[in-house]
């Protein structure tokens, strides 16, 4: 049997399926699949991306064959309709559209109305009464046509601003000035109908021929067109983009023309199958009595409510379609659950009312928001829609983060234009009155303000005034960035490397474009989005523990997931946070913070200025019952969970670095005071420490190599407090992290400082103290070596952060200069800070995993990075073995469902 | 048959040989050698380290078969050394020592002169007639005796001061006191007599028992004192450090004394059996008359010449031993022809000559200068004594810089005490003025003043000042700081990360220690070892070219080695210094110092300051004729040779950096005007551009991507210059090299831009240019996915420097904080950016020449990083399958040196 060309769908009746996507392109499958349940559609025929590759194969000829299959189908479509082509009483329109496996939106071209010809022009002005909508029709085939037949697969290249379609729109132009109105609407059917004689002339004299009267000759000039389109410039292009291979083609769908504003009882509308806001279970849509589908999205009329139970306020006055047509309704609900079952998904439909007759135009899965998505999972798994590893699968890991923070309302984000718009560093929205320093934003917080903290950058010195504000917004600064980090370790809402706005921070106020903010004006931030209003927007709650669809699916995602999840967090209050969004344990406390209050910076600056050994032991020892603290408090408050200590990280200039500052005067001379040094000499000793690139220079192990004592110390305090607890009864489970490992040695040296402690402290308090002594993997030599770090090691925590700074060389610190430029050109698809890059420093991790593994079988693996509240990211992790992730509290949830889904998609035996 | 224990030698015979250095431990198997040749060694025998292992298995007892067949042994030694064990006329005295397989020096215990006692002692005062001799001899017995054996090996741990040698030592002083003087050599026969006494009183004091008189006694507590000592604390420690296992054991070797003092006809000397300065081939050495070895290298006595050949203006009134006693002095001279045939290469003897008989105490190679080790090992081939593998073999690469640069006279170095040592970074010596500025260079130098530019670190605008210096000294940075890479691309004298020194370059004073060292004053400073000497030294010119060893065993080199060398240049002149030292290609040639030029850097900075790409065009097109006539003279002087161009590559704050330094105010409103605006406008600008981790940030191939007009110009210059040159008939091959990838797209978008250029250029100037497009692999990302990257690369060139920085996570220029602490703990074996990290970095060359070449086998790949002139590193880029190495001109030799011992070593199919 000769090859099949054309697949006619339509009349409850389809020749392809769905699964012929690749035959018919998505949209002849998708038809196919709707007539085959008898879903009424608009009649039409699929011809086969076969035929494009033959098309241009065989130098632009359709094959005889595709005429011929082509007559037949046209036949079968005049049955479905009930109308003609080229009948001059009750003619078929037919629009031709191309349809390629890939939706490729707007890159090829269609014609509309094909079948207008001034034989069929009276029959359909008599059919629909409406002579201004046959003219309207007419000339945009006109137009249509003109543009994409005659010239554009003609090949014809004219000059900017010379093709026939800006010569038609100037006659348009000029006939509306010549009428001294401004509409397209103004313009009544005589206009229209003389506009199509100048249409047609403006043809003659562009191509030297006549537009084609004959509706065979628009057809099949239609169908080449589209053929002709899939190498266009455009669509070329955005091939390859999208890498989508040439020789796919592309599929022509033929389709019958339907009018929601033919005739009286037409009507036109959108819906969804279940509330795409909230995901409750209700028919939900709007729909416009003798419209198009353009006039419902367009927003000149409102439209009217589906139903009786879905009115809102605002379209409460207007009647619904099952009060109007209710048999029609009642057919488009049946089709509803009929869609629902066979897709397993809410879906957003379109429909068009012909003459009373209902065709729906498209199906396709509706978009939803958070809420509503994880609702609908829960409830269509309850409802045996689908199966509970669909559900879960259903919610995307990110919709999560909607329920989790406040959100800006969305019609008054909706409403107002921002701005500005940069990283969204921390989710959620918030909104509060600019400050500009530390200071005022603890002092205005105090006094009950809610404030912003708008700074170039923040260091760890800002931390009181980034806790007390309700959000942070930075004009520097990447994902990763201090402001970042600390942000999204509260939940709180941030805005980094907005690089829009310039800070005038001795005079309080920025400007972004020709707008000034001053201290104390009221801002809006959507965190999530990374966008920035002026002014007060409402601000929606966010209480996920009362969602019982959100506690029910997480419930189910923790019954499957195979990783473990635990926070990063360094205080007694974080922990709460962690514990309270599922945590198992820590993966990273870091220690640095606490080095930063206030009755202790003394002490550590102490060390930093210290020029011996003994002075500096001296000083390092004065903290050692404030980090016996810390970790008593940490450890209490996840008793009987690990927790992962990491020794100090930073390197020491940002403890002493603000002192050099304009603002530090007065602390300086205090401090030289204290040591006994003149102001200058501190001075010079701050500078001595200053580094070119501070993120590879004296941090990290590096420190606890040139300076024991402080691993000592640190390590001292995390035995101590555990040993005590374990004494009171209390289940501690400290894991020691040593920092920035590079080479087996450094851990080894570290390792034995720890031991030794350890065993002090054990025989001096009669207590045996279960710790681990791991390491965090973050420098890419440490992933290479894996082997032999493992066996110095008792676990890994993967830092992400800084295995992608190394791994691609970027700072992220300052990456905005060019990150954005990498994301539009494509040359990243993602902030590698956010989204780990699985690709080159995934290699590294697994590497690391399989090496460490190698030497010591049970290596515990995790990772405590920003990725590890990722996704994909989580995702990854799962794949190659992690035993868990770590991440800020507030981004567990996320982490957690990530998890299932990986346990879903490729789970371990 | 038992095992045998113990295994005797002398007497021109030996039960040993060389090979069993694992049984009888270093110094035993070389005795045994020795005698077996027919050398005159004091006969002796080794009891085996299996006898230690089995005293450590058997708690701490000699196996019975030991004793006895170290009698039979002892019977051998009397005889050969015609005297007797425990003989009162004429008493053989035994040496008991160590003599691990690997030596530990100074790591275990000795005893000497052991045999003497109340009946000994009178013959050999009467055999010696030197009473005094013979009781500074016993008296040493007891001493030894009583720490080594009586103290120590029995486990007796005395508190600080308090042990047995403490007593001793205070019972001399006592002596020396109540005689009033002050020197060991002023106590008289008698004095010491008395002192042997009290030794003895002290021993019973201590131990509750004498020291004692039986030379049985003696001998074996001596002997298990050595095994003892093989797990004393030290030697453990030792251990741990050398990775030397446990279970070796040591050997115990019981020797003949002999004593170059006994006697009127006794002697003893040290020799050369060429000459270790020069290399020339004469016997060369030193021997005093009756005299025991430490005195000849004590100093005390101005030693006599070997021969009358050898005689030197300080020696030439001594006898000469060839004048003295020809015979002895004949067997000597036949004995040093018979070790060089026999170990093949230059030996370093010492000999005593007791009562006119010689003996050979220890043979080894002997040290040598570079200029010595390559002219013995040209003669010695030619001779036939070693074939020409051996002789490259025999001189290690790093030996040829003392023939290429200038060096400080060192006679001179050894009599002064340097000022301060740091970082080696340019070799060679020097002596000039200090300067502080490069300005002050510059008119220093002018006016005709050798001068040293001292700076705290330099940067690119100092090139001119540096190139006016005779050397560079600055007190920050590391080995690949810009002071040190710049240095050493001209083989200029460099010291760098010079701590010590505190620079006021205001007031043009720096102080070191108490010194203070003004500007115009001299100091001399030694580049190969990273010394500064206050005031004028003598140096020593280098003339390689005209030292006729040199040039044939680089001969020999080129025509063994299998890789290619090229050398980093980056203008006419280097080339020409690269062509002259053998250079191949050009491996890098940077681009960013061509736009420092005074009459250029105007336009970089206003393409810097532009904030649109039409003016920045306009800026940037400015350079393109510099840019050609820069290429011109590259490829003109390199003709037939490849020239890799790198892309502009450092972060853009550099051109611009100094403007806002103090004194740059002039030039920066210069360039306010030039550009139209407002300094402050200019001084915004620059700040913007300042990065918190530069090596981390916008530049590489990311200026490239976000202005491509810079990639356009560099590579439109550089093509330009190529067709030009191709219709000049001169060959030109440019290898353009896009630094910094990390993706795949980057590289795809960079050489999109260059191949649309050389397209437009070829077609314009209608000549076909052979270029080829490749990538510098530095990010380690980039060495992850190299398989992709290769796909759109020619040539790989791997930039170990940043490679180094980013696997490791180290600043090159912060190194300098803890690197002198990683390498004095050990956890680095050497500074990772002078010696190419092979267990971690070369991890990842490896893999990417291996990714590369999988999926395109052809991949050109070299190495261009600082590594490229190290001969470790060299020898590794042979084995992974590098096509060449490239290098500063002034290390070419050593590369091409290195690569060909590598193909000696490992030599490639």
């Amino acid at each position: 049997m000769a090859k099949k060309s054309v697949y006619f769908f339509g009349g409850g009746t389809a020749e392809g399926t769905g699964e012929m996507r690749n035959l018919l392109g998505g949209k002849g499958a998708n038809l196919c699949e709707m007539a085959s349940l008898g879903i009424p559609v608009p009649a039409g025929f699929t011809i086969t991306t076969e035929v494009c590759t033959e098309y241009y194969a065989n130098d632009g000829k359709v094959p005889q064959n595709v005429y011929d299959e082509a007559d037949v189908a046209i036949k079968q479509v005049e049955e479905a309709m009930g109308k003609k082509f080229n009948d001059p009483e009750n003619p078929l329109l037919l629009a031709v559209r191309s349809g390629a496996r890939i939706s490729m939106p707007g890159m090829m071209d269609t014609v509309l109305n094909v079948g207008l010809n001034q034989e069929t022009i009276p029959g359909l002005i008599k059919k629909s009464g409406d002579e201004r909508f046959v003219y309207d029709s007419y000339r945009r085939l006109i137009m249509m046509y003109a543009d994409v037949v005659m010239e554009k697969a003609a090949g014809i290249e004219p000059a900017d601003g010379e093709g026939v379609r800006n010569k038609m729109e100037d006659a348009m132009e000029a006939m509306k000035q010549a009428k001294g109105v401004t509409e397209d609407a103004d313009l009544d059917a005589d206009d229209l109908k003389k506009l199509c004689d100048e249409y047609k002339q403006i043809v003659v004299d562009c191509f030297g021929e006549a537009f084609p009267d004959d509706p065979k000759d628009q057809l099949w000039g239609g169908i080449r067109a589209v053929f002709q389109s899939w190498n266009g410039k455009r669509a070329i292009a955005y091939r390859r983009i999208e890498n989508i291979p040439d020789d796919w083609g592309t599929a022509v769908n033929v389709q019958a023309m339907v009018f929601g504003n033919l005739a009286k009882d037409s009507a036109t509308g959108v819906a969804f199958t279940r509330n795409p806001a909230t995901g409750e279970n209700k028919f939900f849509g709007e729909w416009l009595l003798n419209a198009q589908g353009e006039d419902v999205v367009a927003g000149i009329r409102t439209p009217s409510p589906l139903n009786e139970e879905t009115k809102s306020d605002s379209n409460k006055h207007l009647p619904s379609l099952e009060a109007e047509w209710p048999e029609l309704y009642k057919q488009m609900d049946d089709i509803r659950h009929q869609l629902e079952k066979h897709y397993g998904d809410m879906q957003d439909v379109e429909f068009t009312i012909e003459d009373k007759t209902l065709y729906m135009l498209q199906t396709r899965t509706g978009k939803r928001t958070g809420g509503a998505a994880v609702r609908m999972a829960v409830e269509m798994a309850k409802e045996g829609l689908i199966d509970k590893n669909t559900a879960i699968m259903r919610v995307r890991p990110e919709q999560l983060d909607e329920l989790l923070h406040p959100m800006l309302d969305p019609a008054a984000e909706k409403a107002q234009q921002y701005i500005a718009k940069a990283l969204p560093a921390g989710p959620g929205g918030a909104v509060g009155r600019v400050v500009f320093t530390s200071e005022d934003a603890k002092e205005w917080a105090a006094r009950g303000e809610k404030v912003i903290l708008v700074r170039n950058e923040t260091s760890p010195e800002d931390v009181e005034g980034m806790r007390s504000s309700v959000a942070i917004l930075t004009s520097m600064g990447g994902m990763t960035s201090h402001a970042a980090l600390v942000a999204r370790g509260w939940g709180k809402c941030c805005i980094v490397g907005c690089a829009a706005i310039t800070i005038n921070a001795r005079e309080k106020f920025f400007t972004v474009g020709d707008k000034t903010v001053k201290e104390g004006d009221v801002i809006s931030m959507n965190g999530t989005a990374g966008t920035v209003y002026l002014g007060q927007m409402d601000v929606l709650p966010a209480e996920p523990e009362k969602n019982e669809w959100y506690s029910e699916i997480m419930t189910w995602a923790d019954e499957l997931r195979q990783i473990g999840v635990r926070a990063n967090a360094e205080s007694q209050e974080d922990a709460a946070t962690a514990l309270r969004f599922g945590a198992e344990g820590i993966g990273l406390a870091r220690t640095e913070h606490m080095f930063f209050d206030a009755d202790r910076i003394i002490y550590v600056r102490e060390m930093i200025l210290a020029n011996n050994e003994a002075d500096r032991r001296k000083a390092v020892m004065s903290l050692l019952d404030y980090q016996i603290k810390d970790f008593d408090e940490i450890f209490r408050a996840m008793a009987g969970k690990p927790v992962t200590v990491r020794l100090l990280d930073p390197p020491l200039h940002e403890f002493v670095g603000s002192l050099v500052e304009e603002d530090g005067k007065r602390e300086l001379d205090a401090l030289a005071q204290h040591v006994g040094m003149t102001p200058a000499q501190v001075v010079e000793r701050i500078e001595a420490l200053s580094e070119f690139n501070p993120m590879l220079g004296h941090r990290g192990c590096r420190l606890g190599i040139a300076y024991p004592e402080i691993t000592e110390m640190q390590a001292r305090a995390i035995i101590t407090a555990a040993a005590q607890l374990t004494k009171e009864g209390v289940e501690v489970l400290p894991e020691i992290m040593i920092p920035l490992i590079g080479t087996r040695e450094e851990l080894a040296h570290q390792r034995a400082i720890v031991e030794a402690v350890a065993a002090d402290v054990q025989e001096e308090s009669g207590t045996k103290v279960n710790y681990l002594v791991g390491t965090m993997i973050e420098v890419p030599r440490a992933t290479l070596i894996a082997d032999k770090i493992a066996e110095d090691a008792d676990f890994f925590s993967f830092g992400t952060n800084d295995l992608t700074q190394m791994t691609f060389g970027f700072s992220r610190d300052d990456i905005g200069t060019f990150l954005p430029i990498y994301l539009e050109q494509k040359i990243l698809n993602d902030d590698p800070f956010a989204v780990l890059d699985q690709e080159g420093v995934g290699q590294l991790v697994e590497m690391a995993v399989q090496k460490g593994r190698s030497t010591r079988p049970d290596l515990k693996c995790g990772i405590c990075g920003e990725h590890g509240g990722e996704a994909s990211s989580v995702k990854f992790c799962h794949r190659v073995g992690l035993d868990y992730v770590s991440c800020s509290p507030f981004r567990l949830p996320i982490a957690r469902f990530a998890a299932a889904q990986a346990a879903i998609e490729t789970p371990r035996s």
